[in-house]
């Protein structure tokens, strides 16, 4: 790792492409100014955005590609149209080869791992890789994983999503040693997948010095703030981050219009305004914006693709933490510390 | 089924027992005055309440009996302890001689079910049971299910849980035919588990004259109200209900921390008294209180265990309506209009 963050973009990705990306790039450098970036993608249509935005224009490099991965192509087609040239192909390209410590992208969240799986290959000891992010608690926020990289897990993988979530809340949330719970559906022992209860075993009796196993919580259990990892396998991690984002957005669009009906709501909302900008920004989605690939030899952040700039700048921001405070030396100290105390 | 709905209660389940269940049978009589009511439980207990709720009482049988099942106890020793005695058996046992149309317990859910399914036993064609609700959407409600029966899914049962759910939104929705979508992670095709596209393609290559296959839908569809019942296996459908209410009361909680900062938000508050009172009457988990038991020989109701009497009322609401407009034959049409179909 180089001392700068040097961030590889995948220009083109995302809803808006170059028009999020190039913004979004400036206002993480304006946060990080030892930051530097190379984007790629399509020259034509970044130089203009580049030109508009001095600071970050003196700071990046613009390698030129016209090969795009589309939102609606499938990790197999990607693969196939977009290996080797595609603007995230060579964003990913970047880290394997060194030039890079980080791969941002805003596209396709199944190409974008199908990539990075192929190039920069899993971690020893990791069979499969996930997708983790920050997921906003009354305490502050957690760590949820995984939101959807693979269908299904042993316990051997949930062990491994134990370790890995916990060395990236040892980065994103500054722990010594964060507590770890296993989502399941009821909190006494005998509940639940049979191999939900089976890490549970493996987390309680083995001994991690890095992480501290605090038993089974449940859906509710993620926004309370109960633990700082949450542990579960895709299917319902991506099922319970929509669920409550769907929720949230919910209540908003509730709130919104029963606060236009009359001159007294409209007043009130006027009046306390403060309260609701603070709502708003505690649980502002393009604040935990950044979903981080783990268990791969890199890393790799996947951006909502239909956020703005000021989101796009999170997920470059959540990128250079994980470089800037080692995740993958810590994740390997996570699992090398539990593994030395399994050959004992 | 009788023309009145005759409605067996388990007055000890829950976390206040009686001191919930009893005002909240005489607050569902009020609504539904052609109701009759069976109470089964510790007479000393419920005699005093009784007495403070005359409508009620001329209207209701006590039954008394001092085994309780706990909200500890797991569902075995349930079983080997409150069967045949229990005041929660007794309530179901009711349903099963006939005697009542409808048991509704705020007891524990695992006793509940293995009761029910052991007494009840589960419908022709029907392996395993289900629990569904009514969830609140931006459009009105939608009902999904299995919300933790049981874990996991084949597409056989998936497909079960479709025409159940479609039955009981008929009813609670009061729909000529549902929209049914299938719960997946991303509504592509091809995404998913195996047993997920198993189960569409069955729905959507099959004619089934009382619900609408949809295709797939996400987390965040569920509270949009893009479809009228959501199906998915109970594992993750549990996870996705807690998810939602967690982030809702974390909403909920900051909003009021917020509010009571300063003296223009308080006031604010107090002017936009009406909006906050419609948002938290429109997501108030009372009102869809009830998980209602699908694919046995009787319907049974669980209450949230917490929850007070104006809650509990509801779960009875939620009883006499399925007796009132034959959920159990409603479901019997659904899967016969498919089999007959199949078996052309």
């Amino acid at each position: 790792m180089s001392d700068k963050g040097r961030i590889a973009l995948d220009a083109m990705g995302g809803d808006q492409g170059p028009a999020v990306v190039v913004p979004g790039a400036d206002l993480a450098l304006a946060q990080h100014p030892d930051s530097t970036f190379i984007l790629f993608g399509d020259q034509a249509k970044i130089e203009p955005l580049l030109a508009a935005h001095p600071r970050l224009k003196s700071d990046a490099k613009l390698v030129h590609t016209d090969v795009v991965v589309r939102m609606e192509d499938k990790p197999s087609q990607a693969l196939r149209n977009g290996r080797w040239k595609s603007s995230m192909w060579l964003a990913i390209d970047a880290v394997k080869k060194g030039e890079a410590d980080v791969a941002v992208s805003a596209g396709n969240t199944g190409a974008l791992m199908a990539m990075a799986k192929f190039n920069l290959t899993t971690m020893p000891g990791i069979e499969r890789p996930a997708i983790a992010a920050a997921w906003p608690t009354l305490k502050g926020q957690c760590i949820v994983l995984d939101l959807g990289a693979s269908i299904g897990a042993d316990s051997a993988h949930l062990v491994d999503l134990a370790a890995m979530g916990g060395a990236m809340a040892r980065v994103v949330l500054d722990l010594e040693r964060p507590t770890v719970g296993l989502l399941n559906i009821g909190v006494e022992e005998a509940k639940g997948l049979e191999e939900v209860r089976e890490a549970g075993r493996i987390l309680r009796e083995g001994h991690w010095p890095q992480i501290e196993y605090a038993g089974f919580v449940e859906g509710d259990d993620i926004g309370r703030g109960t633990v700082d990892v949450v542990v579960t396998e895709g299917f319902a991690g991506n099922i319970a981050l929509k669920a409550a984002e769907g929720t949230a957005r919910q209540l908003g669009q509730i709130l919104k219009r029963e606060m236009s009906r009359t001159l007294a709501t409209r007043l009130g909302y006027l009046l306390a305004r403060r309260a609701f900008r603070a709502l708003s920004d505690e649980m502002d989605p393009r604040k935990s914006n950044g979903g981080v690939f783990l268990g791969l030899n890199g890393i790799v952040i996947k951006s909502h693709g239909g956020t703005d700039a000021e989101g796009f700048a999170c997920a470059v921001d959540l990128g250079y933490d994980m470089v800037r405070y080692d995740l993958l030396a810590k994740i390997g100290q996570t699992l090398a510390g539990h593994e030395s105390e399994a050959a004992q």
